[in-house]
Protein backbone atom coordinates (compact mmCIF):
# COMPACT_ATOMS: atom_id res chain seq x y z
CA UNK A 1 0.00 0.00 0.00
CA UNK A 2 1.51 3.59 -1.32
CA UNK A 3 2.53 5.67 1.97
CA UNK A 4 -0.52 7.96 2.37
CA UNK A 5 -0.02 11.72 2.84
CA UNK A 6 -0.50 14.16 5.88
CA UNK A 7 -2.75 16.94 5.77
CA UNK A 8 -3.02 19.63 8.46
CA UNK A 9 -4.29 23.35 9.18
CA UNK A 10 -2.67 26.57 10.30
CA UNK A 11 -5.03 28.86 11.65
CA UNK A 12 -3.17 32.23 11.15
CA UNK A 13 -0.38 33.33 9.44
CA UNK A 14 1.53 34.01 12.96
CA UNK A 15 1.17 30.29 13.61
CA UNK A 16 2.61 29.28 10.66
CA UNK A 17 6.37 29.06 11.33
CA UNK A 18 5.29 26.44 14.40
CA UNK A 19 4.79 24.10 11.23
CA UNK A 20 6.93 22.11 9.66
CA UNK A 21 6.27 23.23 5.93
CA UNK A 22 9.64 22.39 3.38
CA UNK A 23 8.86 19.72 1.16
CA UNK A 24 5.35 20.24 1.99
CA UNK A 25 2.34 21.97 -0.75
CA UNK A 26 0.73 25.09 1.22
CA UNK A 27 -2.20 26.08 0.28
CA UNK A 28 -3.29 30.03 1.24
CA UNK A 29 -6.80 30.46 1.64
CA UNK A 30 -8.44 33.69 1.81
CA UNK A 31 -11.85 33.43 0.79
CA UNK A 32 -13.61 36.35 1.46
CA UNK A 33 -11.86 37.93 -0.81
CA UNK A 34 -8.53 37.44 -2.22
CA UNK A 35 -7.66 34.14 -2.92
CA UNK A 36 -11.31 34.02 -4.72
CA UNK A 37 -10.31 36.81 -6.78
CA UNK A 38 -7.18 35.10 -7.55
CA UNK A 39 -8.97 31.74 -8.32
CA UNK A 40 -12.33 33.88 -10.56
CA UNK A 41 -9.19 36.38 -12.51
CA UNK A 42 -7.42 33.19 -13.35
CA UNK A 43 -10.22 31.17 -14.59
CA UNK A 44 -11.66 33.98 -16.43
CA UNK A 45 -8.84 34.79 -18.63
CA UNK A 46 -6.62 37.14 -17.12
CA UNK A 47 -2.85 35.81 -17.54
CA UNK A 48 -0.85 36.11 -14.53
CA UNK A 49 -0.97 37.18 -11.29
CA UNK A 50 1.95 38.84 -9.67
CA UNK A 51 1.15 38.96 -5.17
CA UNK A 52 2.90 41.59 -3.95
CA UNK A 53 2.65 42.60 0.24
CA UNK A 54 3.16 46.06 0.58
CA UNK A 55 0.95 48.81 -1.10
CA UNK A 56 4.53 50.64 -1.96
CA UNK A 57 5.29 47.98 -3.69
CA UNK A 58 2.18 47.66 -5.72
CA UNK A 59 2.33 51.48 -6.32
CA UNK A 60 5.98 51.00 -7.86
CA UNK A 61 4.73 48.48 -10.07
CA UNK A 62 1.62 51.00 -11.39
CA UNK A 63 4.14 53.66 -12.08
CA UNK A 64 5.95 51.26 -14.31
CA UNK A 65 2.69 50.79 -16.41
CA UNK A 66 0.90 47.40 -14.51
CA UNK A 67 -2.65 47.09 -13.92
CA UNK A 68 -2.64 46.83 -9.96
CA UNK A 69 -5.25 45.44 -7.66
CA UNK A 70 -5.39 46.86 -3.56
CA UNK A 71 -7.33 46.14 -1.14
CA UNK A 72 -7.21 47.18 2.15
CA UNK A 73 -9.43 47.18 5.22
CA UNK A 74 -12.25 45.64 2.91
CA UNK A 75 -12.05 48.58 0.64
CA UNK A 76 -10.10 49.11 -2.72
CA UNK A 77 -7.26 51.89 -1.60
CA UNK A 78 -7.37 54.72 -3.81
CA UNK A 79 -5.57 55.48 -7.19
CA UNK A 80 -5.78 51.61 -8.33
CA UNK A 81 -6.98 50.09 -10.82
CA UNK A 82 -9.02 47.44 -8.94
CA UNK A 83 -10.23 46.13 -5.89
CA UNK A 84 -10.85 42.84 -4.26
CA UNK A 85 -14.30 41.68 -5.43
CA UNK A 86 -14.20 38.65 -7.68
CA UNK A 87 -16.72 40.13 -10.48
CA UNK A 88 -13.86 43.02 -11.34
CA UNK A 89 -11.75 40.04 -12.55
CA UNK A 90 -14.43 39.02 -15.24
CA UNK A 91 -14.00 41.63 -17.53
CA UNK A 92 -12.67 40.68 -21.53
CA UNK A 93 -9.54 43.59 -21.08
CA UNK A 94 -7.96 41.57 -18.37
CA UNK A 95 -7.91 38.09 -20.51
CA UNK A 96 -4.43 37.78 -21.22
CA UNK A 97 -3.46 40.27 -18.69
CA UNK A 98 -0.64 40.46 -15.76
CA UNK A 99 -2.34 41.90 -12.62
CA UNK A 100 -0.28 42.94 -9.50
CA UNK A 101 -2.40 42.51 -6.41
CA UNK A 102 -1.94 43.19 -3.10
CA UNK A 103 -4.25 42.57 -0.14
CA UNK A 104 -4.85 43.08 3.76
CA UNK A 105 -4.40 39.33 4.31
CA UNK A 106 -4.07 37.01 1.57
CA UNK A 107 -0.72 38.26 0.13
CA UNK A 108 0.93 38.60 3.53
CA UNK A 109 0.15 34.95 3.92
CA UNK A 110 1.39 33.71 0.13
CA UNK A 111 4.80 35.74 1.61
CA UNK A 112 4.63 33.78 5.23
CA UNK A 113 4.46 30.64 2.84
CA UNK A 114 7.74 31.06 0.58
CA UNK A 115 9.70 28.25 2.11
CA UNK A 116 7.19 26.04 1.16
CA UNK A 117 8.28 22.73 -1.77
CA UNK A 118 5.09 24.82 -3.39
CA UNK A 119 2.46 27.39 -2.90
CA UNK A 120 -1.53 26.82 -4.64
CA UNK A 121 -4.21 28.67 -4.22
CA UNK A 122 -7.47 27.76 -2.41
CA UNK A 123 -11.30 28.90 -2.59
CA UNK A 124 -14.49 27.46 -2.43
CA UNK A 125 -14.53 28.12 -5.95
CA UNK A 126 -11.80 25.93 -6.91
CA UNK A 127 -12.79 22.86 -4.18
CA UNK A 128 -13.39 20.31 -6.31
CA UNK A 129 -10.57 21.20 -8.82
CA UNK A 130 -7.79 21.79 -5.90
CA UNK A 131 -8.63 18.50 -4.01
CA UNK A 132 -8.02 16.44 -7.34
CA UNK A 133 -4.72 18.18 -8.16
CA UNK A 134 -3.95 17.74 -4.65
CA UNK A 135 -4.71 13.88 -4.49
CA UNK A 136 -2.19 13.68 -7.64
CA UNK A 137 0.96 15.39 -6.23
CA UNK A 138 1.84 12.56 -3.56
CA UNK A 139 2.89 15.36 -1.07
CA UNK A 140 2.23 16.25 2.52
CA UNK A 141 -0.53 19.14 3.06
CA UNK A 142 -0.36 22.67 5.08
CA UNK A 143 -3.58 24.62 4.62
CA UNK A 144 -2.72 28.06 5.63
CA UNK A 145 -5.38 29.94 6.50
CA UNK A 146 -4.92 34.15 5.98
CA UNK A 147 -7.00 34.77 8.76
CA UNK A 148 -7.83 38.70 9.76
CA UNK A 149 -4.89 40.25 10.67
CA UNK A 150 -2.96 36.96 12.18
CA UNK A 151 -6.49 36.32 14.10
CA UNK A 152 -8.45 33.12 13.58
CA UNK A 153 -11.51 33.82 11.04
CA UNK A 154 -14.31 31.15 10.65
CA UNK A 155 -14.71 31.52 6.75
CA UNK A 156 -10.59 30.30 6.00
CA UNK A 157 -11.11 27.49 8.66
CA UNK A 158 -14.41 26.40 6.97
CA UNK A 159 -12.79 26.25 3.77
CA UNK A 160 -9.50 24.56 5.29
CA UNK A 161 -12.50 21.87 6.64
CA UNK A 162 -14.07 21.74 3.15
CA UNK A 163 -10.79 20.67 1.64
CA UNK A 164 -9.38 17.98 4.74
CA UNK A 165 -12.49 16.51 4.39
CA UNK A 166 -12.81 15.97 1.00
CA UNK A 167 -8.91 14.80 0.85
CA UNK A 168 -9.82 12.69 3.55
CA UNK A 169 -12.19 10.85 2.03
CA UNK A 170 -10.35 10.38 -1.30
CA UNK A 171 -8.14 7.59 0.49
CA UNK A 172 -4.43 9.12 -0.06
CA UNK A 173 -4.41 11.48 3.12
CA UNK A 174 -4.14 10.30 6.61
CA UNK A 175 -5.70 11.00 9.79
CA UNK A 176 -4.06 14.09 11.17
CA UNK A 177 -1.69 14.55 14.32
CA UNK A 178 -2.99 17.80 14.81
CA UNK A 179 -6.54 19.24 16.59
CA UNK A 180 -6.65 22.07 14.27
CA UNK A 181 -7.48 20.01 11.18
CA UNK A 182 -10.02 18.59 12.94
CA UNK A 183 -12.00 21.18 14.58
CA UNK A 184 -11.88 22.72 11.12
CA UNK A 185 -13.59 19.49 9.69
CA UNK A 186 -16.05 19.62 12.68
CA UNK A 187 -17.22 23.54 11.66
CA UNK A 188 -17.62 22.89 8.23
CA UNK A 189 -19.62 19.47 8.63
CA UNK A 190 -21.97 22.00 10.91
CA UNK A 191 -21.86 24.74 8.30
CA UNK A 192 -21.66 22.87 5.51
CA UNK A 193 -25.75 22.48 4.46
CA UNK A 194 -25.97 26.04 4.32
CA UNK A 195 -22.34 28.13 4.30
CA UNK A 196 -23.86 31.63 3.47
CA UNK A 197 -26.39 31.04 6.91
CA UNK A 198 -23.60 30.06 8.83
CA UNK A 199 -21.24 33.05 8.65
CA UNK A 200 -23.76 35.52 9.23
CA UNK A 201 -22.52 35.74 12.73
CA UNK A 202 -18.95 36.32 11.85
CA UNK A 203 -16.78 38.99 12.26
CA UNK A 204 -15.90 38.98 8.68
CA UNK A 205 -19.65 39.06 7.37
CA UNK A 206 -20.25 41.94 9.53
CA UNK A 207 -17.24 43.99 7.90
CA UNK A 208 -18.49 43.48 4.56
CA UNK A 209 -22.17 43.42 5.01
CA UNK A 210 -21.46 47.27 6.23
CA UNK A 211 -20.12 47.87 2.68
CA UNK A 212 -22.90 46.06 1.11
CA UNK A 213 -21.22 42.97 -0.37
CA UNK A 214 -23.73 40.48 0.01
CA UNK A 215 -23.02 39.75 -3.95
CA UNK A 216 -19.17 39.10 -3.38
CA UNK A 217 -20.19 36.87 0.16
CA UNK A 218 -22.76 34.34 -1.72
CA UNK A 219 -20.41 33.88 -4.73
CA UNK A 220 -16.88 33.41 -2.63
CA UNK A 221 -19.32 30.65 -0.82
CA UNK A 222 -20.19 29.46 -3.30
CA UNK A 223 -18.14 25.93 -4.43
CA UNK A 224 -16.72 24.82 -8.06
CA UNK A 225 -17.80 28.05 -9.90
CA UNK A 226 -13.51 28.41 -11.05
CA UNK A 227 -12.14 25.26 -11.50
CA UNK A 228 -8.73 25.51 -11.83
CA UNK A 229 -5.37 25.79 -9.50
CA UNK A 230 -3.69 29.41 -9.15
CA UNK A 231 0.29 27.86 -8.58
CA UNK A 232 3.33 29.86 -7.74
CA UNK A 233 5.58 29.71 -10.31
CA UNK A 234 8.68 31.91 -9.59
CA UNK A 235 6.92 35.73 -8.49
CA UNK A 236 3.76 35.08 -10.40
CA UNK A 237 0.55 32.78 -9.94
CA UNK A 238 -0.61 30.89 -12.87
CA UNK A 239 -3.49 28.23 -13.29
CA UNK A 240 -2.20 24.79 -13.24
CA UNK A 241 -1.14 23.53 -16.73
CA UNK A 242 0.21 26.57 -17.68
CA UNK A 243 3.07 26.29 -20.16
CA UNK B 1 -28.91 49.61 31.14
CA UNK B 2 -25.27 48.45 32.39
CA UNK B 3 -22.82 48.44 30.02
CA UNK B 4 -22.03 44.73 28.44
CA UNK B 5 -18.70 43.21 29.02
CA UNK B 6 -16.70 41.56 26.31
CA UNK B 7 -15.63 37.40 26.36
CA UNK B 8 -13.04 36.25 23.70
CA UNK B 9 -11.65 33.25 22.74
CA UNK B 10 -7.42 33.27 22.75
CA UNK B 11 -6.53 29.66 21.11
CA UNK B 12 -2.89 29.22 22.63
CA UNK B 13 -0.21 30.99 24.14
CA UNK B 14 1.40 31.84 21.07
CA UNK B 15 -1.21 34.07 20.35
CA UNK B 16 -1.62 35.69 23.06
CA UNK B 17 0.11 38.44 23.12
CA UNK B 18 -2.16 40.05 19.96
CA UNK B 19 -4.82 40.49 22.03
CA UNK B 20 -5.28 43.51 24.02
CA UNK B 21 -5.57 42.15 27.49
CA UNK B 22 -4.72 45.00 30.59
CA UNK B 23 -7.58 45.49 32.72
CA UNK B 24 -8.65 41.96 31.50
CA UNK B 25 -9.41 39.08 33.27
CA UNK B 26 -7.39 36.33 31.60
CA UNK B 27 -8.83 32.73 32.21
CA UNK B 28 -6.22 30.13 32.07
CA UNK B 29 -6.97 26.52 30.72
CA UNK B 30 -5.62 23.36 30.61
CA UNK B 31 -8.38 20.87 31.09
CA UNK B 32 -6.01 17.34 30.38
CA UNK B 33 -4.60 18.09 33.26
CA UNK B 34 -3.25 21.37 34.98
CA UNK B 35 -6.06 23.78 35.48
CA UNK B 36 -7.98 20.69 36.47
CA UNK B 37 -5.37 19.86 39.33
CA UNK B 38 -5.21 22.85 40.45
CA UNK B 39 -9.26 23.15 40.55
CA UNK B 40 -9.45 19.45 42.45
CA UNK B 41 -6.19 20.68 44.69
CA UNK B 42 -7.75 24.02 46.31
CA UNK B 43 -11.55 22.29 46.24
CA UNK B 44 -9.97 19.19 48.24
CA UNK B 45 -8.21 21.54 51.14
CA UNK B 46 -4.88 22.05 49.55
CA UNK B 47 -3.62 25.84 50.82
CA UNK B 48 -1.69 27.42 48.06
CA UNK B 49 -0.44 26.33 44.95
CA UNK B 50 2.79 28.25 43.11
CA UNK B 51 2.81 27.76 39.33
CA UNK B 52 6.36 28.17 38.16
CA UNK B 53 7.37 27.56 34.48
CA UNK B 54 10.82 25.33 34.47
CA UNK B 55 12.30 22.30 35.76
CA UNK B 56 14.73 24.18 36.88
CA UNK B 57 12.60 26.24 39.34
CA UNK B 58 11.14 23.75 40.27
CA UNK B 59 14.00 21.79 41.83
CA UNK B 60 15.01 24.64 43.34
CA UNK B 61 12.01 24.79 45.55
CA UNK B 62 12.40 21.36 46.21
CA UNK B 63 15.99 21.76 47.41
CA UNK B 64 14.29 24.21 49.85
CA UNK B 65 11.79 21.54 51.36
CA UNK B 66 9.00 21.99 49.29
CA UNK B 67 6.26 19.51 47.92
CA UNK B 68 6.68 19.92 43.95
CA UNK B 69 4.66 18.73 41.13
CA UNK B 70 5.92 18.21 37.77
CA UNK B 71 5.22 17.28 34.20
CA UNK B 72 6.60 16.96 31.27
CA UNK B 73 5.21 14.87 27.90
CA UNK B 74 1.87 14.18 30.12
CA UNK B 75 4.19 12.14 32.56
CA UNK B 76 5.38 12.78 36.35
CA UNK B 77 8.97 14.03 35.76
CA UNK B 78 11.60 11.72 37.84
CA UNK B 79 12.38 12.97 41.70
CA UNK B 80 9.29 15.07 42.23
CA UNK B 81 6.63 14.11 44.51
CA UNK B 82 3.33 14.55 42.35
CA UNK B 83 2.69 14.63 38.71
CA UNK B 84 -0.65 16.13 36.97
CA UNK B 85 -3.42 13.61 37.83
CA UNK B 86 -6.09 15.23 39.84
CA UNK B 87 -6.46 12.03 42.08
CA UNK B 88 -3.12 12.83 43.38
CA UNK B 89 -4.29 16.12 44.97
CA UNK B 90 -7.08 14.29 47.05
CA UNK B 91 -5.03 13.16 49.84
CA UNK B 92 -5.26 14.23 53.45
CA UNK B 93 -1.83 14.80 53.64
CA UNK B 94 -1.83 17.53 51.79
CA UNK B 95 -4.58 19.52 53.04
CA UNK B 96 -3.24 23.27 53.84
CA UNK B 97 -0.08 22.43 52.09
CA UNK B 98 1.66 24.85 49.67
CA UNK B 99 2.29 22.85 46.16
CA UNK B 100 4.73 24.44 43.93
CA UNK B 101 3.59 23.26 40.35
CA UNK B 102 5.14 23.17 36.70
CA UNK B 103 3.79 21.45 33.70
CA UNK B 104 4.03 21.41 30.11
CA UNK B 105 1.48 24.07 28.97
CA UNK B 106 -0.60 25.14 31.81
CA UNK B 107 1.81 26.92 33.59
CA UNK B 108 3.57 28.42 30.49
CA UNK B 109 0.13 29.99 29.63
CA UNK B 110 -0.34 31.72 33.30
CA UNK B 111 3.35 33.56 33.05
CA UNK B 112 2.02 34.88 29.85
CA UNK B 113 -0.98 36.14 31.07
CA UNK B 114 0.86 37.86 34.02
CA UNK B 115 -0.05 41.75 32.76
CA UNK B 116 -3.56 40.96 33.06
CA UNK B 117 -5.90 42.65 35.33
CA UNK B 118 -6.43 39.32 36.87
CA UNK B 119 -5.74 35.42 36.75
CA UNK B 120 -7.94 32.93 37.34
CA UNK B 121 -7.97 29.28 36.48
CA UNK B 122 -10.57 27.34 34.25
CA UNK B 123 -11.74 24.19 33.97
CA UNK B 124 -14.83 22.11 33.38
CA UNK B 125 -14.44 21.09 37.09
CA UNK B 126 -14.83 24.81 38.30
CA UNK B 127 -17.77 25.40 35.11
CA UNK B 128 -20.57 27.18 36.85
CA UNK B 129 -18.33 28.89 40.30
CA UNK B 130 -16.13 29.86 37.66
CA UNK B 131 -19.15 31.65 35.23
CA UNK B 132 -20.78 32.91 38.61
CA UNK B 133 -17.76 34.41 39.69
CA UNK B 134 -16.80 36.15 36.48
CA UNK B 135 -20.66 37.44 36.21
CA UNK B 136 -19.94 39.63 39.36
CA UNK B 137 -16.61 41.51 37.93
CA UNK B 138 -18.19 43.35 35.54
CA UNK B 139 -14.45 42.86 33.83
CA UNK B 140 -14.29 42.18 30.07
CA UNK B 141 -12.62 38.56 30.21
CA UNK B 142 -10.40 36.56 28.19
CA UNK B 143 -10.16 32.58 27.74
CA UNK B 144 -6.62 31.63 26.94
CA UNK B 145 -6.40 28.37 26.36
CA UNK B 146 -2.73 26.91 27.13
CA UNK B 147 -2.72 24.26 24.03
CA UNK B 148 -0.37 22.02 23.45
CA UNK B 149 2.89 23.42 23.15
CA UNK B 150 1.47 26.32 21.63
CA UNK B 151 -0.85 24.15 19.28
CA UNK B 152 -4.34 24.90 19.24
CA UNK B 153 -5.80 21.58 21.00
CA UNK B 154 -9.61 20.58 21.06
CA UNK B 155 -10.44 20.20 25.03
CA UNK B 156 -9.05 23.42 26.05
CA UNK B 157 -11.21 25.12 23.46
CA UNK B 158 -14.52 23.15 24.50
CA UNK B 159 -14.23 24.46 28.02
CA UNK B 160 -13.67 28.09 26.79
CA UNK B 161 -16.48 27.49 23.97
CA UNK B 162 -18.47 25.63 27.17
CA UNK B 163 -17.59 29.39 29.69
CA UNK B 164 -18.47 31.95 26.68
CA UNK B 165 -21.70 30.21 25.44
CA UNK B 166 -22.75 30.19 29.41
CA UNK B 167 -21.59 33.45 30.57
CA UNK B 168 -23.51 34.58 27.07
CA UNK B 169 -26.77 33.42 28.24
CA UNK B 170 -25.97 35.43 31.59
CA UNK B 171 -26.81 38.26 29.58
CA UNK B 172 -24.09 40.09 31.31
CA UNK B 173 -21.88 39.71 28.08
CA UNK B 174 -22.36 40.73 24.72
CA UNK B 175 -21.32 38.84 21.27
CA UNK B 176 -17.61 38.67 20.46
CA UNK B 177 -15.88 40.76 17.68
CA UNK B 178 -13.77 37.57 17.35
CA UNK B 179 -14.53 34.66 15.14
CA UNK B 180 -12.63 32.79 17.42
CA UNK B 181 -15.14 32.79 20.12
CA UNK B 182 -17.85 31.71 18.20
CA UNK B 183 -15.93 28.96 16.48
CA UNK B 184 -15.23 27.79 20.36
CA UNK B 185 -19.28 28.19 21.02
CA UNK B 186 -20.14 26.57 17.88
CA UNK B 187 -17.69 23.29 18.63
CA UNK B 188 -18.46 23.41 22.28
CA UNK B 189 -22.40 22.78 21.10
CA UNK B 190 -21.49 19.98 18.76
CA UNK B 191 -20.28 18.43 21.53
CA UNK B 192 -21.87 19.08 24.89
CA UNK B 193 -23.95 15.96 24.35
CA UNK B 194 -20.89 13.77 25.29
CA UNK B 195 -17.62 15.40 25.31
CA UNK B 196 -15.67 12.15 26.44
CA UNK B 197 -16.75 10.56 23.42
CA UNK B 198 -16.11 13.79 20.78
CA UNK B 199 -12.62 13.33 22.47
CA UNK B 200 -11.82 10.62 21.01
CA UNK B 201 -9.95 11.49 18.00
CA UNK B 202 -8.48 14.27 19.44
CA UNK B 203 -4.43 14.75 19.79
CA UNK B 204 -4.28 14.35 23.74
CA UNK B 205 -6.80 11.61 23.78
CA UNK B 206 -4.43 9.53 21.99
CA UNK B 207 -1.63 10.90 23.94
CA UNK B 208 -2.95 9.93 27.12
CA UNK B 209 -4.78 6.60 25.91
CA UNK B 210 -0.79 5.56 25.14
CA UNK B 211 -0.57 6.00 28.92
CA UNK B 212 -3.91 4.42 30.59
CA UNK B 213 -5.56 7.80 31.91
CA UNK B 214 -8.77 7.05 30.81
CA UNK B 215 -10.00 8.11 34.36
CA UNK B 216 -8.48 11.36 34.52
CA UNK B 217 -9.83 12.37 30.75
CA UNK B 218 -13.52 11.05 32.39
CA UNK B 219 -12.92 13.15 35.35
CA UNK B 220 -11.59 16.28 33.47
CA UNK B 221 -14.25 16.22 31.12
CA UNK B 222 -16.69 16.28 34.10
CA UNK B 223 -18.45 19.54 34.52
CA UNK B 224 -18.90 21.09 38.21
CA UNK B 225 -16.82 18.48 40.48
CA UNK B 226 -14.85 21.14 41.97
CA UNK B 227 -16.75 24.51 42.66
CA UNK B 228 -14.18 26.86 43.50
CA UNK B 229 -12.19 29.63 41.21
CA UNK B 230 -8.32 29.48 41.92
CA UNK B 231 -7.21 33.12 41.58
CA UNK B 232 -3.93 34.19 41.31
CA UNK B 233 -3.11 36.67 44.45
CA UNK B 234 0.95 37.58 44.28
CA UNK B 235 2.59 35.07 43.00
CA UNK B 236 0.16 32.02 44.68
CA UNK B 237 -3.20 30.94 43.27
CA UNK B 238 -5.82 30.75 45.69
CA UNK B 239 -9.58 29.49 46.10
CA UNK B 240 -11.80 32.66 45.47
CA UNK B 241 -12.97 33.89 48.78
CA UNK B 242 -9.73 32.76 50.79
CA UNK B 243 -8.28 35.33 53.32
Amino acid sequence: MAEKNTIEVCFTPHSFPLFPHEERIVVVIDVLRATSCMCAALNYGVGKILPVASITEAKDYQSKGFLVAAERQAQKVEGFDLGNSPFEYMKPNLKGKVIVFTTTNGTQAIRAAREAYKIAIGSFLNLSALCDWLSTQHKNVIILCAGWKDFFNLEDTLCAGAIATKLGESGAFETSVYDSTLAAKYLYEKARGDLYKFMQNSSHYNRLSKLNLFEDMKYCLTPDQAPIVPLMEGNYLVPNGHK
